[in-house]
Parts: C-alpha cells; structure tokens; sequence
C-alpha cells in the first residue's frame, strides 16, 4: 500500500512536471503585456476575481471554481475561486469578475479518475467526492490560458477560450480512461432550488447539448450551451438527482441512465466515459448562448478547429492587443500591478451575443443586433466611475459604441423603459441605486464617440431620469431629494441622481436641447437639498423637510441614510460641483479638513465590520468600496492638489499589491483595477461627462497610450522615486500646465505629459481658482 | 338588507334575460350542422370534454374550468369543466377534448364584480372567493361560442375564438365597475409547484404580455400569451403569491403592486379594474404563442376587431363549413349525436404554430414550419383507430397532410429521433404505448393522400419502429415479442406493435421498397407470438419463452401483461390478420364463441373498478376503451356480419347518448366520437392501411358525405327503423355488394352506398371467405 501510493506520488510528481515545469511556463512572448498580468491577483481576500481563461470582453470565462457547495456563506467565493482554497470543484464557464453579489457558474465540467462520484464531496475530505486536491504549484494562468493538475484525479487540466466557446484539454493518466462529469446542480451563490429547469440532451457520439433556467440574482435566467468532444462518447449517464419526479410513470425511453438521449428536470448531472485514450488526451469545447440549445451548436462555429495551442495562442495574441493599448514603462511589480488591473479592466461588460445576432434582453424575450455587438454586464454603480472612462481611452471606438448600444437597446426592451441598473446576461437585477448608464452614455458622447443614435441615447436617458417608481425618483422630481420615510438609503440616492442630471444635462446641452439641459442642471443642484449645514453632512431628509433624527455620521447598516456606506463616505459626492460643496462647507480649508477627517479618523474597526463592501479603510475612507474612489483628488478641487498627491502615495502602497490579495476589495468588474490604473497613470475621472481628468501623480516612469485613433500619448515622470512622491512641475507637449487637470481631448490629440517629481510639495501647483478641474457653478 | 337583496336578484333576472331569453337563441342558422350540435354532450359522465370556442382544429380553445383546486383527485376535471358542478373558476385558453390523463387550462381569467378576492374560494362556500356559481339554465354554447352568467358577479360571458385568439365579452351590472382576475397559477391537473416559472408584463394601458412555464405531463411546457382589453386598464395589481421570494431585496421599481410593469415568480397574478363602463361591456382579446411573448403579439393580428359578433359568426360559418362535410338526415337526437361527435372529432389535432410558422417541437426548440401548418396534440394510441381514418374523409387533404408533416416534423426534431407518442404543445408525454403514428401516416398515404415526403415518412417510421430503448422495442426485434420480464405490459405491446409493423409494409410495398415491406410483414406476424393455444387468450411471455404465471384473463392492474385492458380485451387485436386469429382458435365459429363471450360475459363490476378508463362496459366488452373498439365488427371476418349488426344496435343504444354523460368513456381527442361517426354511417375502419371499411350498419336514414375531392358519396338506408336492425342486402351505385366492407376508393369515387334494412337476419350476407375483409394471411 505505501509502496503504491508512493508510485502514485511519483507518476504525480513526473507528470506535473512535463506540464509545469521542462514545457515553456507560459506562451504569452516575454517582455509582452500578457506576460506582466499575474491574473492571480485579487483571487484572494475580498478581490473575488478569478483565475480562467477568457477573451477581452469574451462572453465565456472560463475557469476553476473551489467553492464549498454546503456552506451557504457565499461571499468569499463570488468568482467561484478563492486563492485560500486547496481544492478544485470543477471548470465553469461564466464568472464574474470582483463582483460583490455573485451568480453564474455555469456548466461545471469535472475530468475525474477512477470511482464515479456524483456528489462534489467535502474539501477537508479527500476524495469523498468528485472534488480534487490542487497546489498553487501546479497552477498557471495567463491571460487567455489557465492550467492546472488535479491532484486526486492524477489528470492536468488546460483551459483557453474564444469569445464564445471555452476549450479544455484534460491529459489523463496513461492508460486511465478519460472521464468527465457534468453538474448542471452547481451554481456560484447556490441556495436551494436556485434551478428551475435544466435539459441535457445527447445529439451524435460526441455532442451533447442542454440549458438550465435559475432563478438567481437575475430571475429566470437562461443558458444553452453545447458541449463538443474530441473523442467519441463511449458509455454515458445522464441523471436527474431529484428525489421526488412527478410523472414519473411517463419515462422516456432508455431503462438505464445509459440509455437516455434526453433528461430534463431540476437536479441534472452526465457522467461521461471516453475510453483510454492513446495520448491520454481528451479535448471538449463548450459553446453557450443564452437563445437556444441549437444558437449553442451554431457558436461552436467560431472555433472549427481542435488545436489547443493554437486557440491559446490567439487568446493570448487578442489579450496582447488589448492590453498594448498601453506601454509601460516600470519596475516588476508596478508593471505587474498595472498590467493585472488593465487586464481585469477588459472582463466586463462582455459579448451577450450569438454569432448570428441574437441575444436575450431584460424582457427576457430574444432580439436580434442590426449593426452592433451586444454586451451584458453592466455593474455599473461601480463601473460608470472609472472602468468606462479608460475604455474610453484604451479600447476600441466600436467596443465603447457597442456598450452604449446595448444599453440603449435594453432600454428599449424593458418592461420599464429604463436603462440598465446592475445587468447580466441581458437581465436586470435592481442591485444598487441610481441610474448610472445615464454617466456612461453621456461620458462617451461628450468624448466624440459616435456610432449609436443620440437622440434615442437621450431619450433612454430622461425616460431612465424619470420613470417615478424608480427609487424614489416621483418624490425626487417632486421635492428635490429623495425622502427617507418613503424611500429607503436615500441621502445615497439624491446626491446620485444629482451627478446622473448633470451628465444629463452636459449632453443635451453638446446636442443643442437648451430645455432639457437646463432642466436638468437644476436637478444637478438637488445635492445640496440633503446637506445639512448644521453637521456638515450629506444626510437624509424626510417628506416633511426634516432630517432625519438621530444622526450618527458613522452609520452605515442598511436603513440607514446611505448606500453601503456612511455620511464620513458620502458627503463629498457631488462630484459635478466640488465648488459648490467647499462653499456649502466654508471654504477651501473647510474641505481640506473635511477630507483629512475622513482619512485621519480613528475608526474602530467593528464600524464598518458588518458591511462586507465596505472595506480597504484608511479611517473612514474604504478603498474598497466605490464611495470613496474620488475623494482623494478633492483637494485639487481646494487647490491643494499636493494634499492628494499624499493621499495616492498611502492609498497605492497599502490598497495594491502584487499578491492574491492585492485587492483591497471586490473589483466591482474593473472600477478598483480602473482606478488603479488612471491613478498609475497619474489622473482620474472624478466626474465623468466633464472631459475632464484630475492630476493626481504618475506611479509609472512612463507610459504610452496607444489610442483608438491611432495617435500616442505618452505620460512620463521623471525623478520618480519613492522619495519623489510630489509633482514638481507638469508640462504637456512641452509647455507648463498650470491646470491641476487634463482634457480628454489633450490626450486623444496625442502627445505628452511630464512630470517632475520632487521630494517636497509644490504648494504653489494649482492653488488658483483658474487651475482648478470643472465644477458646474462655472455654468 | 332584504329588499337590497331582492333587488339584486331581479336585476340578475332581468340580465339574464337580455342574453338567454330575449335574444336569439344560437347563431347558428337553423338547420344547419353546427346548430345540431350539442356541445355539453360528453362534458357529464367520463366523457371528458368541454363545452368552450374554438375553431375547428384551433389552438386556442377556451372554455370554463369548474374544477376544484383544492381537491387532489383531478380525474373528473381533465377537460377543466364537468356538468355536474354548479361553480365556475374562470375561463381558460387551452383544454384537451376527452383525454384521460390532463394538463393546460392556461391563462385563466375571471371577471367579477364587488371585492377583490385572490383565491378561487370553494364551490360549497359562495362568495368565499372569486369562483361564481351559475346554472345550466343560464348557460348556452354551439360550436365556436358558449355563453354563461355568473350568478355572484352578475356578469354575463360570453367566450368566441379564432384559431390562435380567444375573445371574451364580459356585460357588467349597469353601474358596476368592470373587473378581470388573472390567474396564472391555475393548472388542469393541479399538483404543488407544477409552475416552474412565469412573468406578467404591463405593454401600455390595454396590452398585458406573460408567460407560464409548467412541469405538467409534458415538462417544461412554455405557454406565451398576449392580451388585449377593449379599454385602458384604470388601475391594476401584478402579483407573485409565492410566500418565500429569493433575493426580494432585489426588487424591481415600483413600491405598489400597482406601480409593477413586470412580475416574475411561480405564483403570478393579476387585477385589473377598468372603472365602469358607459355600456357595461368589456372585451378581451388573448392570443398565445409557445415560442414568445412578442410571437403571441404578432398573433393579435388574427383579429384586428372588436365586433365580437362577427367573429363568432366567423366561428360559426368555420364549423359549418366543416361540419358540412357530412350531410345527415336523421330525427332530432339521432342528428344531433352524429352532429356533436362529428364535432368532437375536429378539435384534435390542433393548429400549433405562429402566424410566422414558428412553433416549439419535441426538442422544445424553436423551428419554422415550411409549406405546411404544424399540428400538435397527438393522442395516437387512440386516435390512429377511427378518428384519423375518419379525417381522411371528412377533413381536407392540406390538414391530414399538416397531420402527416407535423409528426415528420417532430420525428426529425425529436432527441430520440421517434415519431410522437403522445404529443401536446409540440412537447412528448410518453403516455400509453405503441407507434401508433406510424399507422396514421401509412393509412394516408395509402389513401392517396400527398403533400409529404414519402422517403421521409418511411424512414420516421421504421426509425421508430427500430428504436431498442423504447417500450422493449430491442427485445421485441430480437426475439419477436416483448418479454414480461424485461418490459411492462409486454403483451399489449406485441400485438399493438405487429399492426404497427403491418401498416409500414403496406406503405413500404406500394413505395416499391420490397425489402422493408418484407421485413415489416415478416414482423406483423409477431401477434402470433404471444397467442397462447392452451387458454386461447394473447398473453406476455417470458425472455426465457415461457407465459408468464400465474394467468388470470380478468387481470388488467398496472402491472398486469397488458395496458389498460384484459386478456379479454386484448385477446383480438390483430386487426390487419384476423383470419390468422380465427385460424389459431380453431375455425370461424370459435371467434364467434370468443366475442360473444366477450360481451355476454357476467362481469363482477369490481373487476375493472380500479381502471379509470376502463367503463363502458357490456360484459367485458369495455366500449369506453380503445382495445375494444374493433371488436363488434369482427364476426364479419368469421362470416356472421349479422352479429356485427346486433352488437353494434346495442353499443349505439347504450353507450352512447344526447345527454351530457353521452358518452360512456373518455372522448379521447375524439376517438369515441370518431368510432359513433363511422358506426352511424354503417362502417368502420378496422385496419387502417388496408383502405377497407368494414361494413356493420347503418343508423341514419341518409348521409351525404362531401369529400375532399368534391365529389359526393351518399348512404342511405331503406326502411331503417327500430325495429329494423339488420341489413338485407347492400348496394354499391345500384349493383348488389356482396363482401362485408367497402374500399376507401369506392367512397371517394363518389356514388351511393343503399342498405334494405330488415327486421330479422340475413345470414347468407357475407358469409363466404371472399366476401369478407382484409387479413394479412390473403398475402
């Protein structure tokens, strides 16, 4: 028995070592973008990222989930992976990408050894189930590629992916046969009968194709898929594991699971015996759709071929393109840290497409695309901040005309007539406040992108602004704000609303609409109807005029005035108008106190310990929340641009790091990678649909944008050092910027910003009111 | 209180009035066929059927449901309505005529008057929630319309259809606000959680889309529907009843049920209050769709108007049109019983497809019909006997083509790569047993019936006649029958198969394909297989090739050798080869001893207590059961077509009646209803694939039968009196018809078939071996 298990560690050890040690580590050319990306970054701590293989913007992701099945804490596996995790449940196809709440997971394929287990089993129970062991030594992973060894199963696994269809390549044991199970029970956030309906039906000896309905996050939730072998299918099971099946006395036909050519049911699962295989190697390509089972057989079109290689290296050749948007010039782990946050800036919104067109909408009714890509995934309190603004900037025109077309189109497929909130898979799950695809669209069209049609993008937008049931918004549109008796977290929601009127107004404005933009620069003021002189606090107001009593500026549970967060984190947010705030407050140096309050506060930390967003605190100040994400580039707003400068110095050494837990909190589908990544660069959108960048400083020595119209900015920072954290001097193309901000159109004109960095504060940079970024009372 | 009440009562009667006295009665002009129907026969008693609208063959067919939702024991509801109740639920879009088994009673409506109550409430409680009782008195319906009042909300209804639109016309109390329930949780057939998923959706003010998913007898069923109001909805409710809601914190806009323009859920419903209007009157348009929401729209178009009038008189011509098909003379009850079950015979198959030729096949995939109408609602264990047969004389050519392409259709669709079983809403049941479209498609192409591909209807059906996993279908090939052991039933099964078998050697040999008419007709003999010599009774063998013991001919439990059915019944059914039967059981006079055991047996009534559909019985003769169809004409193949003549005089007399319990078994798609038609006329289809009508006799004084071809074909019978229940002699266009049957080429010739009715016997009529029927062994 010893000398047996000893051989079996052996084999292990022999045959990881072919995989993960003499073949080249990893495909992505040295010295290339992919290669900085260490995608296991934010795998663990709160950054729920995951690991797997995907295209830029691909609609498959695909990629390991550890989740524990039995626990109903949810939280830590929102991306299906932990890096804490020492076992592998089996490969998915849909992840989220640092999402707070979670779903999907679906279509978990499992190549296993020996005895057939049909349940997952336990992680601190070695093979009491189809559960494997893995090491993070035998786990590699770049962009477009993830692979590792499943320890109990003695098999490797490699995934790549195109837009549409996930590859796997399983290498067996030599003479083992090739076994796969497929659970179509497991979901990322499971909980009991989260399956409505599911169908697993066998097409020719190596195709299967099924779907399964949940009813998760997004209600009703459909995925088609098609999964295709290289080998042929040699004995099969198809099961349903439900206990009680009514109509059991009219079964298809098959006595044995063996048998069956179709199951359908709640509890579905497919065992798969492939024989042994000559080079111990079984590929499987599974394509998704979210139309039909037949629109999955049609995307697997995409990749006619069953060359491994060759798909992961153009995975990895698409990540290369993508991720060149930028050059950067920098030392390991700043260059690893960068190239990982602009890679997890290219995972959302992503392709909800078939490749004839077809897609489902939030009616959950198929539509079909006229001359633009559907994309889902919208998280977009999060992503309206940041994450849009750089794409903006790094991704193709046409990548950022197709999200602003798909949320026009579910604007016009709502059963609401209103933009998307918090979308996947076409589907609307109302998690968040205010309307914040209005910021996207008026973002990209005051930046000249063009391609989607502005009158209607406007007319979603005011619809969106004043559909009245909407949280809140017939009280809103009525008294001004949003009242706390009638609607819950509503201090959050009217200073929201008010920065969504602005860019309302901003683009009705650019397109010539004097009425609709001056009706909604009024709205943009409605902040200040829930400040309260008195505290100095954003807070609510009730429908009689009145605060709402008590008041504790550190709450931040839910029923309280605010959105995961406290009145210390959303009292700055006006972002439209920092002019009018520092006014509201006294001052410059009202604001300046203000700001340094929130960062310098003693916080006990059992204050925010019940809110899981709620994290990376600098005193009140919580990174890893998107509250915060702006409030260090206010004292620019004050003219003590050389106060954020420190702030950014302190929030990149201890938000940031080059580890698995190098997120600080959820990635929120790229906004923490986003504000990584401009704040790398040296500035940042505070209010976007402004044109405007606030300077913060340059982490980088140098970086080159490569932009969508083909021309190159380039930022550099010379003298940078740690002991170098203040801007000395700023010129762009060679002359002086006295501004503390930079335009949009600076940078699409292309040319270069340089910094000198110095060892002291340049108090005098941007202390004038004519140096300071835009706020609406200039209007 | 009191006199509140009595006015109350007045105005009922008074309204009532208005639509059950005063006005015309029935559209239908007098004399015609469809005002000779009786559309509550059948709706009694175990026959199962409805009395709602449709159109001949529609897809929506709506009808009130009485049945209870709380009682568990579904039974007496499978048609949602019987007789004997005296309360009405609502009113839904899709019922099945005379099935046994149940589901559908999709989309239910109800209007109503006073408070709002959102549970059914039951029959014996009034008032104690929605239902309404009301009374035969004030309840009228013809083909294409039904009419009733609800005596609680003094609401008149009045219900009319299109083929893929239902109409309602609701007249309100004068003054009364006009309110409609929507409940989408309502099943025929209920069992707890049979939703699986459903949505409400608000489109504007008078347009409301939704969808149900179930898991009823065809699991996974999508019912799409849109509906319309003749006003704008003034307030409404949308509502999900379900007690725990996953993820409720997500919830969509809109603080009210009022506010919703969408519910998801599994327990959805709806209140719609449309203020009072000027006339009291209120119209609803439903259409449905099982591929969507917006398909269902799409189907509005069917019925641009609102003249509820004129479409019921569309409804009416429709039936008239195709009741015309047979032109009968005949006193009162005797014309409306062939009339009504004429009637019943045309509501089964039914249209299932869009009005863009899209539909949902056995693969619940989405497909477009291609010169052809795709027809679902297949109840072929039934229906291959008379009721197809009959179609093809009475329907048009197109339609019994749509029949033959819509099973190819779903052959080619179907994950099993089978022909139907017991098909509904394009999804399969795999209720009963057999492949018993195969006879359907070879009987209508041996009729001369085209419009389909031959090729491929052969190869549907061989393919399903050689699939292993179904009903023992591996073995049966193997080793000619199907053995006990391995396979339930397994007696039934081999007779019913071996016909099957025959009719594919019939359409194999006039396609020329010697090899498979071979090999069919080789297989059709396999009924000898489990004849058993020693007890002269069809019994289940062994694998081993031993009858199974112990043998009890009463026998008919699950579990027993047969399916639904007897020794006794089943015993007889080798109806392509009858001479074979007579010949294993010794000669023509034991078949006559046989079959007059049959029927003249003393059956102790709890024999077949226990089997729902075994009833109508005459000795163990079980006419409310398909098995016993045939048997009454078997003399004619031992040369006593006199016997015939007696059993049938009987069977008419007893089994059938003008009475809503007329029927004495479940219509079964109009199977029952079928066998009356052709008995009347004075044949039958004892083989279908053999083009031969078995001549038994007939009991109108005249019909003229219409044909396809436009041509006429008239039966009349001298002298035909109570008294005179047997035929003298036949003649076939003025020469005397001395064999016992007539070919289907003779009645599409068009000509007269005249019987001399007598008062006693001719018992030389068909006596010799060249005068009576088909059998295989003349091959």
């Amino acid at each position: 028995m010893t000398a047996r298990l000893n051989f079996g560690q052996l084999s292990i050890a022999a045959s990881a070592a072919l995989l993960f040690s003499a073949a080249p580590a990893l495909a992505a050319p040295p010295g290339s973008p992919a290669e900085a990306v260490d995608v296991f970054i934010g795998t663990g701590g709160d950054g729920h990222t995951f690991p797997g293989a995907s295209r830029p913007f691909g609609m498959v992701q695909l990629s390991p989930d550890t989740q524990h099945r039995h626990f109903r804490q949810s939280y830590p596996w929102a991306s299906g992976y932990n890096y804490a995790d020492s076992s592998i449940l089996g490969f998915s196809h849909t992840h989220f990408s640092g999402s707070g709440h979670s779903d999907l997971g679906d279509v978990l394929l499992m190549p296993y050894s020996g005895e057939t287990k049909l349940e997952p089993g336990y992680p601190e129970r070695p093979f009491s189930g189809y559960r494997s062991r893995f090491s993070h030594d035998q786990e590699k992973a770049e962009p477009g590629y993830y692979a590792v060894r499943l320890k109990d199963h003695e098999v490797d696994v490699e995934l790549t992916a195109s837009e549409r269809v996930g590859l796997h390549r399983y290498k067996f044991k030599a003479g083992e046969p090739a076994k796969v199970l497929l659970d179509l029970r497991t979901s990322i956030y499971n909980y009991d009968e989260k399956n409505l309906w599911a169908r697993l039906r066998v097409r020719n000896s190596t195709t299967i194709t099924g779907m399964r309905e949940t009813r998760g996050w997004a209600p009703g939730r459909q995925v088609h898929f098609a999964i295709q072998f290289s080998r042929p299918i040699d004995t099969r099971q198809l099961l349903n594991r439900e206990e009680a099946i009514p109509y059991r006395g009219f079964a298809p036909p098959g006595k044995t699971p063996g048998d069956k050519a179709l199951v359908e049911g709640k509890q579905l699962m497919a065992d798969f015996n492939f024989g042994v295989p000559n080079d111990g190697t079984l590929l499987v390509k599974v394509a998704l759709s979210a139309v039909s089972e037949d629109n999955a057989i049609a995307n697997l079109a995409e990749m006619p071929g069953w060359d491994f290689d060759q798909e992961r290296e153009r995975a990895g050749k698409a990540w290369n393109d993508a991720l060149g948007a930028v050059k950067v010039e920098a030392e390991g782990p700043m260059r690893t840290k960068f190239y990982t946050a602009l890679y997890h800036t290219m995972l959302a919104p992503s392709l909800f497409m078939d490749i004839d067109g077809s897609y489902r909408g939030p009616d959950n009714q198929v539509h079909k695309a006229k001359n633009f890509r559907f994309h889902s995934t919208f998280s977009l309190w999060d992503t309206y901040r940041a994450l849009h603004p750089l794409l903006t900037i790094v991704a193709p025109e046409q990548r950022n005309a197709d999200f602003v077309n798909s949320l026009i189109a579910s604007q016009q497929h709502s059963p609401y007539g209103i933009l998307p909130v918090w979308q996947f898979h076409g589907l609307e799950t109302w998690c968040m406040i205010g309307y914040h695809a209005v910021p996207v669209i008026a973002d990209a069209y005051m930046k000249g992108i063009r391609g989607f049609d502005a009158d209607k993008a406007l007319a979603a937008m005011t619809a969106s602004a004043e559909y009245g049931p909407y949280g809140g918004l017939e009280h809103y549109m009525k008294l001004g704000y949003v009242p706390i008796d009638l609607e819950k977290e509503a201090a959050s929601k009217t200073v929201e609303y008010a920065f969504d009127d602005w860019t309302i107004a901003r683009m009705a404005e650019k397109m010539g609409k004097k009425d609709i933009a001056a009706r909604y620069y009024k709205r943009a003021q409605n902040y200040r109807n829930v400040f309260d002189k008195e505290t100095g606090f954003i807070r609510a107001r009730k429908s009689t005029g009145e605060f709402r009593t008590p008041f504790n500026p550190e709450l931040s549970n839910f029923g309280s005035d605010y959105t995961e967060g406290s009145a210390w984190q959303y009292s700055w947010y006006m972002p439209h108008d920092n002019a009018g705030l520092i006014s509201l407050l006294g001052g410059d140096t009202k604001l300046v106190e203000k700001i340094d309050q929130v960062f310098d506060a003693k916080v006990d930390e059992t204050v925010y310990a019940h809110m899981e967003d709620i994290s990376g605190l600098i005193g009140h100040y919580a990174h890893g929340n998107e509250p915060s994400h702006h409030v260090a580039y206010l004292y620019n707003y004050a003219g003590a641009p050389w106060r954020t400068q420190e702030r950014l110095a302190n929030i990149m050494a201890t938000q940031y790091s080059d580890k698995p837990d190098g997120l600080s909190g959820n990635d929120d589908l790229g906004q923490m990678s986003a504000w990584y990544a401009f704040t790398a660069l040296g500035f940042y959108p505070v209010a976007p649909g402004s044109n405007e960048y606030v300077i913060g400083r340059p982490f980088l020595d140098k970086a080159t944008l490569n932009l969508p119209n083909g021309k190159r900015f380039t930022v550099r920072a010379d003298n940078l050092s740690s002991g170098n954290g203040y801007v000395g001097r700023v010129t762009l193309n060679g002359k002086p910027l006295t501004r503390t901000f930079i335009r949009h159109e600076d940078i699409m004109a292309g040319g270069e910003l340089v910094f000198t960095m110095q060892a002291t504060p340049n108090k005098d940079w941007g202390k004038e009111q004519n140096a300071r970024p835009y706020t609406q009372t200039r209007y």
